[in-house]
């Protein structure tokens, strides 16, 4: 192993997944949905495969998917993006963003994260060459402080990647905030890269690309990911929207990590993108309750729960129960209580700042929260 | 874009496919089939998407898959594989290549090439911050010489990349050849790293992993492809077989360039990989007949025919026809002939080398050939 990935191991999800399947647990770690996304979409990739369209499509993206992509920017936030030249398909939203940091970052440059982040964010820098600078978003609301951004902020550094809404901590970035960050990037000339794969699932306020604010479109690499958006994680298709000079530089990345994407897949979610607005507003009422169904059992356990505006995850404080450490904590879980989480300590570069935080995962069915709910009351 | 992708700009793929389409040409450029694999295997896919295996699968692969090739790799080439720790499932062999060797190589390691190459070996060499250091295969045999593989050696070097069948010459590199490389990845304590992707497309002698030399299992990463064997490279399904240490290294990688690939199409191929005999022989009936059909048709028209040992393109000396470069030729074919191929000129670190030579795919059903040759009539 490089010395660049030192350290890194293995992902936590890996670990969670394993003791999830290994003790028969209810598994509310990884972020995936135990239910699959709506029919018409699976029967679309199923008519696909029968059609034959299992070669390898065009390395930016299936023409129709690019083209659905860029309708949905325009529907949702009057973003026009041009669909060969801006919007560019990949193996999911992890490899858009290895892509990206590959074809931004040269040896040295310093890229700005918020911690809690999602882990391969400092990886993928690292394997760049470049260097992770690390705000934090401080519990319990996790609001980052302007002056500790605005300290990392060097002639070195190259961009800054914003998650939002946020995974772990289902924040929802403010328009202030935002305001803020488009203000720097414009002062120090900085590209923004943002992972908005979580952009319909806002349960409070409501989600602002960074490129719809002055300016911001010409300097952004918007990510996202249809596999979070349609309950497909497993499909693996991510986008990323872009100016061409940007686009044109990540898309010679693209090609020699993965070359192109699962072609049947492509067409599916080329009609998933064009769904009717009550697909998207049925989505995120579903999610809701979903939210206030784990949020209010794990209350009445007596977690501190910090309830999230989006995404679908919920971080809770577990001292209230007598616990300090996430890990030990996320580790004894599966075995003796037969409850799978996510220890966020791992998505910190300073982990004692995750040490009280346990994130649950709500993507998924009434049945399975509310068994998971039930198990907790053993909690030792 | 980054100092270390300046040059690399579009693959020459993407250029040719884009020209096949604008001028509606008999597409022999980039190695993709005009036909799928059996239907079986679609069905398997089919089902697994109506049986809802549409989430991510385990980092490593789907255990059925892993399971599968370990079973592959024993049946064909005697090789004992442990699913779980030596098998990792990728999206695509271009993945499988991109994380091998980020995970392998530090700044300044140097690695060993052989052009021509698949273009996506020197940008994934040079984004891991590797240099590569390039031995020519010399046409018409494209054998190399064994005293300018010494040569390139050094205390730097951490890697052998190998490609056999080659693309894009065909050659399927002699056990004497495979001897003398082993020998020297002993001696200088290397790793080899073997792309296999065309493993099943063998027309003269036979495929032999170097990973079956005497010590040479335990320095290899063995890399595949399902997408090439199944004749659905638009699944964008690759795999590695390495020993554990080598394994774990490479999977740190691989977790953040994509974390994992299309599940459906894990399913389906695990079904894939354990066809009959009688799968594999007739496939490479099948391929031998289309290659005699095109060298046959290619000799006829007056190029110089390279006959391939193996894999699915052809080189051709352009010169016999009175042409000298292999890019004007390929640029001008699509418009005024309506065939498109490859230049493999930008497979050579050293262009010169390929300037004379075209490559024609012939992983097409025998109208598609047939048209082709017969549009190539009209040579200017
Ligand atoms: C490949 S894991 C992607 C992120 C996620 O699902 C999680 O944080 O659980
Ligand atoms: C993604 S292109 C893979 C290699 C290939 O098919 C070719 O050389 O044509």
């Amino acid at each position: 192993l490089t010395a660049r990935l030192q350290g890194f191991g293995t992902t936590i999800f890996t670990e969670m997944t394993r003791l999830a399947i290994q003790f028969g647990a209810v598994n509310l770690g990884q972020g995936f949905p135990n239910f699959d996304g709506p029919d018409f979409i699976k029967e679309a990739a199923i008519a696909a495969i029968r059609a034959g369209a299992n070669q390898y499509s065009r390395m930016s993206g299936l023409p129709e998917l690019n083209r659905a992509i860029a309708a949905h920017q325009q529907r949702f936030y009057d973003l026009s993006y041009d669909p060969d030249s801006e919007v560019t398909v990949y193996s999911g939203a992890t490899e858009a963003i290895c892509a990206t940091l590959q074809a931004l970052c040269d040896t040295g440059d310093e890229v700005v994260l918020f911690e809690p982040f999602y882990d391969s964010y400092r990886a993928s820098v690292t394997m760049a060459g470049a260097v992770p600078k690390v705000v934090t978003l401080h519990a319990p609301d996790f609001a980052y402080r302007p002056e500790e951004l605005e300290a990392v902020i060097t002639p070195k550094t190259r961009a800054i990647l914003l998650n939002t809404p946020h995974n772990p901590t289902g924040k929802v970035f403010t328009r202030s905030e935002l305001e803020h960050i488009a203000s720097l990037c414009q002062r120090f000339d900085l590209i923004a890269i943002t992972d908005e794969v979580y952009e319909h699932l806002v349960y409070e306020g409501s989600h602002v690309p960074l490129a719809t604010l002055p300016g911001m479109r010409e300097r952004t690499v918007l990510i996202s990911s249809s596999g979070k958006t349609f309950s497909f994680t497993g499909w693996k298709v991510g986008h990323t929207c872009a100016p061409p000079a940007l686009s044109a530089a990540i898309r010679c990345a693209h090609q020699f990590v993965t070359f192109c994407t699962a072609t049947p897949f492509q067409h599916a979610l080329a009609k998933a993108f064009v769904a009717d607005d009550a697909f998207f507003t049925g989505l995120v009422a579903e999610y809701r309750a979903r939210r206030d169904r784990l949020c209010h059992g794990l209350r009445e356990l007596g977690f501190g729960v910090l309830a999230p505006a989006g995404a679908y995850f919920v971080m809770t404080d577990i001292r209230p129960l007598g616990y300090a450490d996430d890990v030990e904590f996320c580790r004894m879980l599966p075995e003796q209580v037969g409850v799978a989480a996510i220890p966020p300590s791992s998505f910190y570069e300073r982990p004692a700042n995750g040490r009280h935080l346990v994130r649950w995962a709500f993507c998924k069915t009434d049945d399975v929260l509310d068994e998971g709910l039930r198990r907790l009351q053993k909690l030792p």
